[in-house]
């Protein structure tokens, strides 16, 4: 993912599908039955769509089963709408295109969609590069106690934990344990708060 | 809609569809097409889920149209998934039975969704019954600003602006304008951030 590297986003969302389709067979009619796609679908739109607009500085990086990663770059990204199904359809368009994905080569299957096949310690490496990295997690410091580069990459489960690995490759980029509050959101949520104390310059005013 | 002046449930959220279906034949292909059901099934989801549970305390009223008021009530309600699809089956299992919602007494749809025939004034009328009303608009006070409490009732517009008709309608309810940044948000990422200063005491500690 050179593009990454050349040309820095601010900030970066990395969102682990577990269970994430890695091929484009799966049902547009049923996104919870394929891997969650709903909830990946919601993340990206979280990471890159305001009301009207597109976040242009804003990177979303959705890691497919560790396989593959799809980057959706707000700076040069058309067609991502607000709803689940289209978005997940821009996944398919992608994944059709897989067999172009060689290598840590990054194929773009739609404008300011990039699709590579890289998994998380790859998709980390390429997008930390000296950024401080943030994991949002249930028991870290609360946000608004933390004081967060705009530049900062957040790091995001789907619907499961992280696994043990998962946390090693972190805890090696000594990602910071964030809270987004003290109820358990879903990632799509958390995105939008993380966001929103971005936006405010931690809350303190704008 | 006697039940919400009954057993008041904090917080509550309006949210006023313009376009939203009144009649159960509209497609579950395309959301976007039925009057922007997806914004509205995510206005539902993000006022009602946490991950893994539901937020027992809420409750979101989506008024169609001016016509019919669909109320989401977290202490009673089943069958509520995330994602946009099956969101959008609850409301339309709830427009198949609009011949009986007589007048303003509401039909319980399926377990904790009711539908009745009433506007927007009549269920402002019903929720604020004493509480804080409160419009999150762009040009509000910022939210860390604000001191609301819990039992506030939180009105947003869908992807059309608030009608002359409706801000009147908030005006004569003393309604604060509340802004949740200096960003044009989505209304249902407006109601995650309105959810997390609430979660979080107004961003003070928790």
């Amino acid at each position: 993912m050179a593009g990454a590297r050349e040309s820095p986003r601010m900030p970066q969302f990395v969102v682990v599908g577990h269970d994430a389709p890695t091929t484009p067979d799966f049902e547009l009619n049923d996104l919870p039955g394929a891997g969650r796609l709903d909830l990946l679908c919601r993340c990206i739109t979280s990471v890159l769509l305001l009301s009207h607009s597109i976040r242009t500085d804003a990177t979303a990086h959705l890691v497919l089963q560790d396989e593959f990663t799809l980057r959706f770059e707000g700076a040069s990204l058309r067609n991502l709408r607000p709803d689940e199904r289209s978005t997940a359809a821009l996944v398919r368009t992608a994944l059709q295109q897989r067999a172009e994905a060689v290598g840590h080569v990054p194929v773009e299957t739609s404008p300011g969609v990039f699709l590579s096949r890289t998994g998380l310690a790859t998709t980390l490496d390429d997008v930390a590069d000296g950024r401080t990295v943030v994991q949002l997690h249930e028991d870290g410091t609360p946000l608004a106690e933390s004081t967060l580069p705009t530049e900062s990459v957040f790091v995001l489960s789907d619907h499961h934990d992280f696994t043990s690995d998962e946390t090693a490759l972190l805890e090696k980029r000594r990602a910071k344990r964030v809270s987004v509050g003290p109820k358990p959101l879903h990632a799509d949520q958390a995105i939008t708060v993380a966001h929103n104390y971005l936006d405010t310059d931690g809350y303190a005013s704008y």
